[in-house]
């Protein structure tokens, strides 16, 4: 990818408030994967005091977009059409980390999929995937 | 229900940090629904500036578990096994309202739905539905 | 609807062999609801002797994509892009019934549910639900 | 896997009449991962002439649902909880193959994924995922 395309990118996850909030960071973009880091901040907990369900599908939500978004035009936006999760395991640890990718894109609709990692003193579990669909907007 | 049952529901919602970060208010529990408002904070929108899908989610997710809870006993909690949410509409206007339904009570399994308004100057926009599956574990 | 709507939906269905292998016929068609029908046939069955879910799976996904194409002009079809379903009970019994509708109609995507009843000596019971998304497509 | 282990997920596909319907064959058992491949017969098709979504679904249901059962013991079944599917392409040419896969093992849930494969005139397009969730019962 060149540096214009990199660069929107990360325009457009700075753009994402929900990201602030969450304390995420993009932190590698290449063709078709995107990666994404969260710590599990004390206000974003579920009542067990692990990361809220909420907090994997929205870093996954996010990474599997931009996943996308590298994949069209400089004119294109994405918004999520659908997308599925299933929990595997507590989010349990100091970060988490979403690995978007492409398995399908296209002009109409993009098939996406993220795996969604709990870091837990530097051990990596898998503790989500999510599968699910981005619509290519015109900017 | 009885006032003991409803009780431990907001009291479990309350342990909840993402909630509070999100703003949001567990407003009605009764046996098999229950509904949570939240407004659509400045810290909670995608780069368009609409409400970040992962707020509707999180809402939906919470709102489709509690209703869940409603159907068990007090010495049970329930974890979300999967989810898929649907984006019909923008989450546009100054809050969302997130309604869980009980479709299938189980001991083993639980399955839930849940209806996402966005509210703008008192009109009401269905804007996301879940479907998932709750699993009841031991307090 | 008019009848040239209703009858090229049948024509539709009636293209339809996997339709026909199964037993399945489409008994109404209205304004987005649409109602189709099979036995559980003795080739159609799990390894426990119930339905196999691709059963219900395959009488839900059209009920909803022809419940989709009742909201669309005479010049196109839908494809299915996405669906999920959620398995409630085992499809015991001597038919089905799956009942499509249409949540978000749209030109670009059709936001769909279905659920699925079994039924045994006449009683229904509710065995499934389905969630997805059709895509309008030029005939 | 031993001898006694895979003919035993060998025989309850045989007593699956819908794969014999479809013309289905279990092809490759091992640890975690099953190989179904069907063939695209003219009783399992869609309005435009390609392989219905019920016969991608069947096949990626059974693969990943006897995915699962290579993880379990001797004394379990498995049943799908829930499913989705994102169809990718049209399924086109000869004959589908459905390679099912354990993300997540479990005596209680079992997270499981299958990716469909069209081949057609020996070219194989990956056509459709799938993301579930199977639940051990006992046989």
């Amino acid at each position: 990818m060149d540096q214009i395309a990199v660069d929107r990118i990360y325009q457009s996850f700075a753009a994402q408030s929900m990201m602030a909030t969450l304390g995420a960071k993009m932190v590698d973009v290449t063709s078709g994967v995107v990666r994404i880091e969260a710590p599990i901040l004390p206000g974003a907990r579920q009542q067990q005091g692990f990361g809220h369900a909420g907090l994997s599908f929205s870093i996954g939500d996010s990474a599997a977009g931009y996943a996308a978004l590298t994949s069209l035009p400089l004119d294109m936006e994405v918004v999520t059409a659908e997308i599925k999760i299933n929990l595997l395991a507590p989010a349990r640890g100091q970060k988490l980390i979403a690995i978007g990718k492409v398995v399908k894109p296209g002009k109409r609709l993009c098939v996406v999929t993220a795996d969604v990692f709990a870091s837990d003193n530097g051990q990596e579990t898998l503790i989500a995937i999510l599968q699910g669909t981005m619509v290519p907007v015109p900017v």
